[in-house]
């Protein structure tokens, strides 16, 4: 995933969906004005005011701004090994990742769960889950071509994987602890061994 | 999963968690009111507003009560096949559900997302995932005493499909189309042939 995905915003546009992030991971969507992501803007509120008229065009600008960000970087990044490719755009990094990320990921439930009943949320969750997919099918062909996956269908590998880690992302932002964090892990593994991967020896039928 | 979970109420208390179901499922969780539930009520309104506080008392304790019933249902169901157990438990049942059981998994995608800021509520998820996670388990440990199954961590793959599922019931409620269904539960069924059931013959390596 990304590193702070408004590290160095190049106009103020970029800063107004900088301090939109930055108030999200703080409050959540609930507690989000656009009054409250002006207190967080360096500039004049008054120009985010000026900009958007609602905090779901902020979030949803904001969003796709993040969204075409991580795009480039899995376009950018080297494909010569798949298996560590893969395993790197699987993993949620629940152990390393700044605590903004967490809560950034808690504030993308809370957001999802708005496509249930608005279009505009949906259309952007749909999109994002494409691309996300089309990535992992990207990288699934590379490593069949190479001859270290196996004969897999990647578009399926992909589907099942995007489902399986957004299931991932609510329950962690949804549950009261992580006891169940080790043992998904160890079962996402052993799916791509099985499944995917072609480097191991399977001894039982 | 369950039929109509509010087919005979056997009490008023049951009437009352009846018609906040069927709100619920009309009306998805932003547009619930007592006075919406009361309305929905067979009985006077006023009773509603007697025994509940808020509308979360409610829908919290309609949440339970369908979680009481499909754990009855799935401790009383027929252990004999493991297979067709797993199989059933499961199934989505996408095609097959009344609209109803869409628009109610619509609504719990919407009630789940208000754990990440209400302990209440990530109680309930949390306990609710223990209750699915220990009746697969069950199961899988039951197909691997009989032979059937493979030997693995039942808690395992319990975990992995209870996270891959809660993703499923996400994606369902949040996309704009269901093309990825058939994908990803191909990719379902490839996880439990690989790494689950017995009956396969695995060719590559």
């Amino acid at each position: 995933m990304t590193d702070d995905p408004f590290a160095e915003p190049a106009d103020t546009r970029e800063q107004i969906l900088a301090a939109t992030y930055r108030t999200l991971c703080d409050r959540g969507y609930a507690d989000l004005t656009i009054s409250a992501i002006g207190e967080e803007f360096e500039k004049s509120p008054s120009l985010v005011y000026r900009h958007y008229d609602s905090k779901d065009d902020l979030v949803l600008e904001c969003l796709q701004h993040m969204l075409d960000r991580f795009d480039r970087q899995l376009t950018d990044a080297d494909l010569t090994d798949p298996q560590e490719r893969l395993a790197e755009v699987v993993a949620l990094d629940e152990d390393d990742g700044p605590p903004e990320r967490q809560q950034f990921f808690s504030a993308l439930v809370e957001l999802r769960s708005r496509a249930v009943h608005d279009e505009a949320y949906r259309e952007h969750f749909t999109r994002s889950d494409e691309q996300f997919v089309s990535h992992i099918s990207e990288i699934v062909r590379a490593g069949i071509d190479q001859g270290v996956f196996r004969e897999c269908d990647p578009e399926q590998v992909a589907q099942t994987l995007v489902t399986t880690l957004s299931g991932a992302m609510v329950r962690h932002a949804t549950s009261a602890d992580d006891d169940w964090l080790g043992d998904f892990w160890a079962g996402l593994e052993a799916y791509l061994e099985r499944c995917v991967y072609r480097n191991e020896a399977v001894t039982d039928s």
